[in-house]
């Protein structure tokens, strides 16, 4: 299990970048790809081995909407990933982890992706994605 | 400038390690060092060449309390390793960003570490610490 990436949630992916871009100097690596699938417009800076995601929402009725609208921007979620994600799983279902959908779905470069239930890790929303 | 760790506000040390712990397996390098200074407990995880950082209040007027009270535990902030922490300060601040505190402070690991105040860095708290 490998950390990949750690997301931010922002009103505006043109407005936020200028933070990783200017401030820090972070190269973009994929600018507003649109996951519509998951109501989300997402932008990737590489910081070394790791990626900063800035995730901005697509419609009111995005999961991403809902967190802008009772939390503000900021953290979102904390993504680890693995070699197989079905069999990763399987196995972190069996230790108690529960999963927010049964299935993975494809994300941001075409990986499979799936959300786990905060509830289940510490109020902490993470997200395991496959190599 | 390289990705450090993140740092996850919780309520106790003690029964949230479980999750880093037993559902992900991730070793635990320091368990619960008191930083009297920043008024916090901390735990540090080991996941490849970033770290985890579990923080627990050590009196209810530590801004980490102040954070649980706001909002719960959940992630809490992002750190990234410098070689020169005056030099990157100086720099960072002739581009906008703001401190909180003026000079650095001694972390976890006796690392100089200083904050950012997160109405500079888009509403994302952020430390920097000297290798």
């Amino acid at each position: 299990m490998k950390f990949d990436h750690i997301a931010i949630a922002v009103k505006s992916i043109e407005q936020s970048s200028k933070i990783w871009k200017d401030l820090f100097g972070f190269t973009e690596i994929t600018e507003g790809t649109e996951i519509t699938e998951s109501k989300v417009k997402v932008s990737v800076f590489e910081v070394g081995d790791i990626k900063i995601e800035l995730i901005e929402p697509l419609s009111d009725d995005s999961p991403v909407a809902r967190f802008l609208k009772k939390r503000g921007e900021g953290l979102h979620h904390i993504c680890f990933e693995v070699k197989d994600i079905e069999s990763t799983l399987e196995e972190l279902k069996n230790k108690g982890a529960k999963v927010i959908d049964e299935t993975p779905k494809r994300g941001v470069f075409a990986k499979k992706t799936i959300f786990l239930h905060p509830k289940s890790t510490g109020s902490v929303l993470i997200e395991i994605c496959e190599m």
